[in-house]
């Protein structure tokens, strides 16, 4: 598939934001942009297959709505008619819901999650589900990689960042609890945004305390216009604020320093990752940004240390969250849940109710630690993924499973555990195969970290090695 | 029904604790103890109708099993065998869940909410689903008070409330938002716990961010023991660590020192309960106990100005976080939901994020200026309910609606937006109605406040008045 593999220099990825002021004289409109984007689907979903179900029917209504919006000088926001996709974790009330998993086969709950709820109020076009892995876990859908098809698209929300990156849609939702939208999106050379914890109402589906909706979008512009149309009309989670900023995307913005952290998972990363990332940091200090590690600052060590055991941390913490919610499903549909969800299961059900107090401990103290780094830089950088995707060609009977096939979320545990706002950047590629770097802040910060990777985006090369 | 008329002196509650020592002899069995339950039910539901479902076969198989468990001296807990009713918003995989709502009609979910798994674990028999106001809010159900079927017996937890009250059950499970547990429990006469925000499991019903799963029972002993032994199996809520404590009633203790709030509800309260409450704290005074008010200290004063609005921050904050599930509901049964749940739902499409932003400021100065009174008392105190049950006969064609017919939760909005462990005893009779009193305590106290509960029912007489 060389056809389709990953350079920098000449990928380019679909955009909404610039489609208004034709959408504005009429050079272009909705339904148009729809007929491209299903042109798309139809050419790469065979390989791809990055939808778990796809509506072009009720699209193309809502586009031509759109599009006479738009004629009429009306559009309802400046996302109205842009074709968006919703990780299938997240209930629509027009078509299938069914979370990646048997188990749940033909589920149709005839409603929609707050956050497409207020997609529809912003005129967005809701064109299909895409595919998560089981449950939001390890367990992985179909999807494939579209720079390369035997590698994976990371995971769980492995359709969002496929779609987006295959050019389908400008920008899917995703969600995360561990990993689960940065790591795909950065395999898959999306833009992407992790709020704050709370940052984005979850509507119906409450999830675990570690949970976040999220965007994944081909361009900055693209993923800050759709979170703040949610928030606008949906806030955030129950009890949270939610992402709070300008109504258009943050004006770019120099850090003027930036914590490096390494995180459990620099040890195991290969070197052709760690000298990318060494390129880009000396693309930023040329650029007058002043880097400093765990090395320059007992701060950033403590932190490093506190974040230390997070993968062991976050896993306690999701698992026991889920325990009650898979024991009832694998009880009702005993061969309708996966081995994978069912190793969690047997985890969650070995803990007793303080191995989970004490790993919410070490989740506050986490946060405590990263508090207390807030004076010394602008923002933290770090990889978004452990080097570039791997290959997955699926389970192979008779082998044993593999413990993770949709990747470790090892540069991801970090900013969940720390319900810390992050945006991975396409700015490195390894091996013809795109790595995401990612900024990430204190609780809130979601706007100053949109401004700071808007900067980088404008001002960075993507490094290639 | 003057035959059911409560008078403190002589009114006997259902207990279990105290049955334990005769299960191990043989002179009661867990079989027969359900039996006497049934019998009650059998001769007070038709007119107090508590219950949404019961589950007599089931029940009695349960009770069979904890029979042979005590005879071979293996009970799986203390609450073996204790026959409970499970409010009719929690799921349950043997019974209907139906909110009490009609658009929810026959809704079998088939799976047991964490808290339900969690009593089946430690050998409970789950006996029925006890009626609910309509999705835990105003609309009331069919329950009448157990002494007196003129009057509300409040809600929502109303089914929980009069069963306990009318002996059908040593114990229930209710919920509160607002004032969903104290004021039911104080207008029926029973002790309850509303514990600590996120202190038992809401499993996979995790509504609101300030509602919770709390015990309703005829004793406090029972009351302990029954949260007890759900946290012990499932913990508190995502994110929480669940109440902690001693595995049985921690001992009575006298407090040295009590804050007498006034909460808004003080201005419209009935002169017969003010004096009732003026005579118990004559009573703690005799017993050395101080007692203080806002008139005493500015920091109480504090206190009482950052709850003076509580009842409209609670409800902005509980109608908006409703808001799209109400709204899913009404789109797909528009004949199913109450006028009254339309017109929470017309409340909350009428907020902006940022009235609900603001509705959040003001529980998080509320919980503040809770927490500067920490070092100033051992626990509040402060009565449960805004005087006796008043007359409620249902709805009546051609009238308007009225506001609040389960009852104000005047004097529980405080407990609920502070997240404080509250226990109501009924500690007051006026006009042969019971009236409760409350103790609450700063968050993770629930331990605490079980204490002082206890001495204080052990050490004051109830007043008549």
């Amino acid at each position: 598939m060389t056809n389709n593999a990953y350079d920098p220099a000449t990928y380019e990825p679909l955009t909404f934001h610039d489609a208004a002021e034709r959408f504005r004289t009429g050079e272009d409109t909705p339904s148009d942009y729809l007929e491209r984007c299903l042109a798309t689907i139809e050419d790469r979903e065979p390989i791809v297959q990055a939808f778990a179900h796809l509506s072009p029917v009720l699209a193309r209504e809502s586009a031509a709505a759109s599009t006479a919006r738009w004629a009429a000088g009306t559009p309802r926001s400046p996302i109205d008619g842009m074709p968006i996709g919703i990780k299938d974790l997240l209930e629509t009330k027009d078509m299938p819901t069914e979370f990646g998993c048997e188990a749940w086969r033909g589920n149709f709950p005839n409603r929609d999650n707050a956050a497409v709820w207020a997609l529809r109020q912003a005129g967005a076009v809701i064109l299909g589900k895409t595919v998560t892995a089981e449950l939001g876990g390890s367990h992985p859908g179909p999807t494939t990689n579209p720079f390369d098809p035997t590698r994976s698209p990371g995971g769980s929300s492995s359709g969002s960042a496929a779609a987006v990156a295959a050019r389908m849609l400008p920008a899917a939702i995703g969600s995360q609890v561990g990993g689960s939208i940065i790591r795909p999106a950065a395999w898959c050379g999306n833009v992407a945004l992790k709020p704050s914890q709370g940052g984005i109402n979850r509507g119906e589906r409450q999830a675990t305390s570690m949970s976040t909706h999220g965007v994944h979008a081909g361009c900055i512009e693209d993923m800050w216009q759709v979170a703040v149309e949610i928030v606008k009309r949906a806030g955030g989670d129950r009890g949270w604020p939610g992402i709070q900023g300008p109504e258009s995307t943050p004006a770019p913005r120099r850090p003027a320093r930036l914590i490096v952290l390494e995180t459990e998972g620099w040890a195991d990363l290969d070197d052709a990752s760690k000298q990318g990332l060494a390129g880009l940091l000396d693309q930023l200090r040329v650029r007058g940004v002043e880097t400093t590690t765990r090395r320059d600052s007992r701060l950033v060590d403590s932190l490093e240390c506190a974040i230390g055991d997070a993968g062991r941390v976050c896993n306690s913490i999701t698992n026991w969250e889920n325990r009650w919610a898979t024991r009832n499903l694998v009880d009702q549909h005993p061969d309708g849940v996966s081995e994978r969800a069912k190793a969690a299961l047997a985890h969650a059900e070995s803990m007793s109710v303080d191995d989970y107090r004490a790993a919410l401990l070490a989740r506050d103290l986490a946060q405590q630690a990263h508090r207390a780094v807030a004076a010394s830089a602008d923002a933290i950088i770090t990889l978004s993924c452990p080097g570039p995707a791997h290959t997955w060609l699926g389970d192979q009977p008779g082998e044993p499973l593999a413990p993770l096939p949709t990747g470790s979320p090892v540069f991801n545990y970090p900013s969940s555990m720390l319900f810390a706002p992050a945006v991975t950047m396409p700015l490195m590629s390894v091996g013809g195969m795109p790595v995401g770097v990612q900024v990430f802040g204190q609780q809130g910060q979601d706007a100053a970290m949109t401004s700071i990777a808007r900067w980088m985006l404008d001002s960075v090369s993507p490094v290639v090695c």
